[in-house]
C-alpha cells in the first residue's frame, strides 16, 4: 500500500475507508496529488479520472444517486472547485451525498498572487450540508514562523489530527445519513508528491452520529383525517425505484378515495393511477366550466411525498385550490410547494401509509372513478391524435417509450424531454431518473453515465440537443460502457421556448431564445468513438430502434431529428384535442 | 423601440445605456425573457447569444479584458448562474469589469419546490466587487398577500424603485471605477413576457461616485531610496498593452542600476529588459554556487506593477531573497506576493516612473550589465539547443512565436504554453493576453473569441489540449471571425505533469496525472465549420504556417502534434544546457 506522507491526506483515506465511501472521481491537478496518490494506489478504492470538473461532478452525482451512497470528487485548488457549483447545488436539492474534495493552498498563500488560488472555504456554503475546513498539517509546514503567523496560535499536530478528524467524520455523517452534499477544503504545502508505506495517523472509525428520530404523537388525528375525507390526492415527485412497498401500492390503488398522481421520475406504477397529470388539467385550464371541474378535482387532502414536481399545470392547480390539509412525508425535509403546508412528517412515505391504513375501514367515494373514466377518454383519444399528426417530438416520444427494452435505466434530460415522457406510458420495470434539483440543462449527459457505472442493466439516455450539446464534454470519458445508449432529439434549439408564451417568428427569437443551431451529434460521435445512427421520420425510427438496443462493442447514439417549426403547434394542439 | 413592461427590467437598460455599457450577452432561459427582449430590440445595444454559461461568461470576460469597459453577461434563474463562476472569479482575479445579471424568481418561491429555483442572491460574494439584490416589482406582483407576507413590509413601488436605482448605479460604479465583476439579481413574477413601447420608469443618470484618489505624500522617501540604491528590480507581471509611457521604458531600460525582469503577459519591450526570467534563474538554482549567485541577484528595491506573475521560480528567489524595499505600483490592489511587501502606491505606474526619475540622478551601478552578459549567453546556447534536439514542444513554440503575424492579438492558454512562451521572444507589436487571475485552464478559448470580436487585427489563440477540450464548447459561438486562429499543441494530456516532481512511468501516472487521450482537434473543427490542419514535425509546421495566416472564410485550427513522452525531457535538459 502506498499513502502521501501527509497526515491530513491520510485520514481522508481512514474515514472514507472506515465509512465505505469506494467510489472517487479525480481530475488532473498538483496541488491534489497527495489525495490523488493516496486513492488511485490503495485497492479498497475504484479511482476514475475525469478531466473537466463540471462533468466530473455531474458523474459522481449519477453513481451516487444510483448507488445510494456517497461518491467523492477530489479537485486541485483554484477554479477546478467552481466547476463544480452546478452539481453540488442539484445534489443539495436532490438529496444526493455528492462529497465534495478541494486540495488548497495553505491560507497564507491565499490573495497573496499565487496561481490558481481563489478562496475556497465555505465557498458552497449556500447549497452545502456541510463545510468541513481543514488545517495544514504543523509536520508538512514550510516555515513555522509563517505558518504562525496565520492564525494557528499555539496548536500542536495533535490539536490539529484531532480537529481534521473530527470535521471530517462531521461532513461524512451528514453525507451519509442526511443525504447531502458536503465538501472538505485541504490545505496542502509542498512538497506534494511524497509517499510512506505504513500510515503514521490512526483513527476512532466508532460513529458518534444521533439520527433524530420523528416519533409521530398524533397518529389518530391523521387517521381520522384521512378516514373522513372522501377526497383525496397523493402526488408523487422525483422518487427512488422500489421505495414504496408493492402493499401500500395496492392500499393507495385501490381505495375510491384516493387519486394518485403520479410523474415519470417518480417511479410508481399501477393502472389505477394517474401518470399523465397535464393530460388531466390542461382539458380542464381550456375549458369553460374550469371552475366547476377544478373544484370537483380539488382534493381535502393532499398527500405528497418524494422530490421535485415537474408539472407547472399542478402547481398553478392546487396553489389556486388548495386542499384543507397538505402532509408532506419525507425523513428529510418538506417544502411548501403550494403554500398550503400543515404537517412535514419525518417518516419514510412506506412506514406512513402502512399505519394511515391500520383501520381497514372502506371511504366510499367516487373521486377516483370519476377521473379514472376522464383518463380513459384522453388516452384513447391520444391514440387517435397519433394516428393523424406528422413526425414530431410528440410521436417520436410515443414511440421511443413503447420500444425501451424491460429493466433499462432512463435518464431524462431537462426539461422538454422529461415534459414529454409525462404525456407517455412509461413500462414499470423502468427505472427512471431526472435531475430536477435545479433542473438545469447542464451535466445530464454525465449524469445518465455516471449512473450507468454499477447499474446491472443497461442505460438509456434521452435527451434534447441543447441540453446535449451543453454537456458534450460528458462524453470525454474513459468508462463508458459499451451497453450506454443515447437519444437524441434534435429540433435545432430549444424547442421548449416556442412552446412557452413568448413565442414569435422572428430571427431574434430564433436567435435570443430557442438559440436555433444546426449542429448533429455525429461529429461527437466520432470523436468520442460512439456508433451513430440518424432518422428523420417515424418509419425510420421503427425500423432503427432493434439495431440501437442490440448489443454491441461500443456505446450508441441514436439522433431524431424533427421538425423544429412543428413541434409547438403539435402538442400545443395534443392539449385541444383532448379537450 | 421595445422594452419589457416590468420597471426593474427597464431600470436597468436605462443605466447600462447611461454608463455606456453596450455589449450583452445572453444565454437562453424564460425568466430572463424581460432582460432578453429589452437588450435585444434595442439598437443602442450588442447582444450576443450563448447556450453554455461557462462559455458565455469567459466570452463576455475576454471582449471586456480587450475593450477595457463593463460588458454584461445575463442568464436565466438556478443552476445557469453557478456556470458564470470560474469566469467571475477569474474576473475578480484580474480585475475585469463583468457585470453578472440574473433573472430570479420572486423570493416566495425560492425553496418551495419549483424548478430552476437556487438561493441566487450574494451567490458569488467570495469573488464579487458588490452584490445587487434587486426587489422585485410590486406592479408586477400577482398576488399582493403573497408579496407583503414575503418581508416587503410597506414599501411602495416607488421606494422600490428607489431602492433598485441605488443597487444599480452603486454596482455599475464599481464595475467601472474598480474594474471589479458585479452581480445584479432581479427577481421576475410572471407573464414575462410582456412589452411596452414607451418607458416607465426614468433615473437620475448623474453619478455620485467618489474616485478616492491617492496623494503620495512622501515621494522625497521613494526618491531617495530609489537614488541611494545601485540594485534595483523592476517586475512586471500581466499588464495590457500601450499602459506604459516609452519614455518611463527608456528611462527604465537606460538606467545601469536596474534590472527589468518582464513577463510575456508584460506587453513591455526593451533590448535591455530580461523576458526569460526563468533561464536566468534556472540555471543559478542547478549552480553549486547558487547561494553567492542568488546573493548577487537579489535587489536592494523591487517595485512591481500590474497582476499575477508566471515564474514560479522568480517567486521562489524572491521569497528567500528578499529585498530590502518592495512596492507594488497599482491604482486598485497590491499583493504581498514576496511577503515583504513595503509600500502599495496606488497610482499609475507610468506616473509613478516618471516621478521617480524627476531627479535625473545617476546611480552607478554594473547590475544591469552583469545580468545581460548572462542573457547573451542563455539566448546564443538557447539558439545551439534548438539546432540539437528533435521536434516537440520546446521547438514548435520557438517556431510559433517567430512566425506570429505583426500586431495580431494572441491569447495564452494556461498553464504549459503561458509557461512555455516566456522561454522565447515575443514581437513587441503582438499584444498578449492570458487568464492569470485564477490561472485556469477553464474558458481560454471562450475568453479569446470574445477579445477578437471588437479587435481592429486578428486575434490568435495558442492552447494546450487539455485547455482546448475543457472548452469544447467555446467554439460553439455564432460569431466567430473568418480571421481567428487557433494553434492546438497536442501532447496527448497535461504534458506539464510530467516536468513536475511527480513524475512516475506508470499506467496510474498517465491516467490520473497526465490525464492521457487520443483525441485530436479534427472533429470539433468540422462540427464548428474551422478549417483544419494537422503538422507533426518542424518540415510541416514551417512550410503550414504561411497558409495558415492567409486569410480565409473560415477561422482556422492548426494542430500540432508533438511526442507525448519527450517534451518533459527536452525542457529539463534545456535549463541543464544553459547552465
Amino acid at each position: 500500500m502506498m499513502y502521501s506522507d501527509i497526515p491530513s491526506a491520510q485520514t481522508l483515506v481512514l474515514y472514507f475507508k472506515s465509512r465505505g465511501i469506494k467510489n472517487i472521481v479525480t481530475s488532473p491537478g498538483s496541488r491534489n496529488a497527495p489525495l490523488t496518490i493516496s486513492f488511485s494506489k490503495n485497492p479498497f478504492f475504484k479511482s476514475y479520472s475525469i478531466v473537466d470538473e463540471r462533468c466530473a461532478a455531474f458523474f459522481a452525482l449519477g453513481m451516487a444517486q444510483q448507488l445510494r451512497e456517497p461518491v467523492a470528487v477530489i479537485c486541485t485548488s483554484g477554479s477546478a472547485l467552481l466547476n463544480y457549483y452546478p452539481a453540488v447545488a442539484e445534489a443539495f436539492y436532490s438529496d444526493i451525498p455528492l462529497v465534495i474534495v478541494s486540495a488548497d493552498r495553505p491560507s497564507y498563500k491565499i490573495d497573496v498572487g499565487d496561481g490558481q488560488t481563489i478562496r475556497q472555504k465555505n465557498i458552497f456554503d449556500a447549497h452545502i450540508g456541510y463545510s468541513a475546513n481543514l488545517k495544514q498539517d504543523i509536520t508538512h509546514a514550510v516555515d513555522a514562523v509563517q505558518f504562525f503567523d496565520n492564525g494557528y496560535g499555539k496548536e500542536t499536530q495533535e490539536d490539529i489530527q484531532k480537529y481534521n478528524q473530527e470535521k471530517i467524520a462531521q461532513a461524512l455523517a451528514i453525507a451519509i445519513h442526511e443525504n447531502s452534499p458536503v465538501h472538505i477544503n485541504i490545505p496542502f504545502e509542498e512538497p506534494l508528491y511524497g509517499t510512506v508505506e505504513n500510515l503514521d495517523v490512526a483513527i476512532n472509525v466508532s460513529e458518534n452520529f444521533v439520527d433524530k428520530h420523528n416519533e409521530i404523537e398524533n397518529w389518530e388525528e391523521f387517521i381520522s383525517i384521512w378516514n373522513n375525507h372522501d377526497r383525496k390526492m397523493v402526488l408523487v415527485g422525483v422518487n427512488n425505484p422500489d421505495t414504496i412497498k408493492k402493499e401500500v401500492i395496492e392500499e393507495l390503488a385501490n381505495d375510491s378515495s384516493v387519486l394518485v398522481f403520479t410523474e415519470t421520475t417518480s417511479n410508481l406504477h399501477h393502472p389505477n393511477f394517474f401518470p399523465s397529470i397535464d393530460s388531466i388539467i390542461a382539458p380542464i385550464e381550456k375549458s369553460d366550466d374550469r371552475q366547476e371541474l377544478f373544484a370537483e378535482l380539488q382534493p381535502d387532502v393532499l398527500v405528497t411525498f418524494g422530490g421535485m414536481i415537474v408539472s407547472k399545470k399542478i402547481k398553478a392547480f392546487l396553489r389556486t385550490y388548495p386542499p384543507k390539509f397538505h402532509w408532506h412525508i419525507d425523513t428529510k425535509k418538506a417544502y411548501d410547494t403550494f403554500f398550503c403546508l400543515r404537517e412535514h412528517v419525518k417518516m419514510a412515505p412506506s412506514s406512513f401509509f402502512k399505519t394511515l391504513y391500520t383501520s381497514k375501514l372502506v371511504v366510499k367515494s367516487n373521486y377516483q372513478k370519476h377521473w379514472a373514466k376522464i383518463k380513459e377518454v384522453y388516452e384513447a383519444k391520444r391514440e387517435e391524435y397519433l394516428g393523424q399528426i406528422g413526425f414530431s417530438d410528440f410521436m417520436a416520444f410515443n414511440q421511443i417509450q413503447k420500444a425501451i427494452p424491460k429493466k433499462y435505466q432512463v435518464h431524462l434530460a431537462n426539461s422538454s424531454t422529461v415534459r414529454y415522457t409525462q404525456l407517455f406510458p412509461m413500462d414499470e420495470s423502468l427505472k427512471v431518473y431526472c435531475n430536477r434539483g435545479t433542473s438545469g440543462i447542464d451535466g445530464s449527459t454525465s449524469t445518465a453515465i455516471g449512473a450507468s457505472i454499477n447499474f446491472e442493466q443497461p442505460t438509456l439516455l434521452i435527451t434534447g440537443d441543447l441540453s446535449f450539446f451543453y454537456d458534450s464534454n460528458g462524453l470525454w470519458n474513459n468508462y463508458i460502457r459499451p451497453d450506454f445508449r443515447i437519444i437524441l432529439i434534435n429540433n435545432s434549439g430549444g424547442g421548449i421556448f416556442r412552446i412557452l408564451p413568448g413565442k414569435e417568428n422572428t430571427e431574434a427569437f430564433a436567435t435570443f431564445f430557442e438559440t436555433a443551431h444546426q449542429l448533429t451529434g455525429e461529429h461527437l460521435a466520432k470523436m468520442f468513438d460512439f456508433e451513430y445512427l440518424k432518422v428523420t421520420d417515424e418509419q425510420q425510427l421503427s425500423d432503427c430502434i432493434p439495431d440501437f438496443y442490440e448489443a454491441s462493442k461500443k456505446p450508441k447514439i441514436l439522433e431524431i431529428a424533427t421538425p423544429q417549426t412543428q413541434n409547438d403547434k403539435i402538442l400545443l394542439t395534443y392539449f385541444d384535442f383532448i379537450s
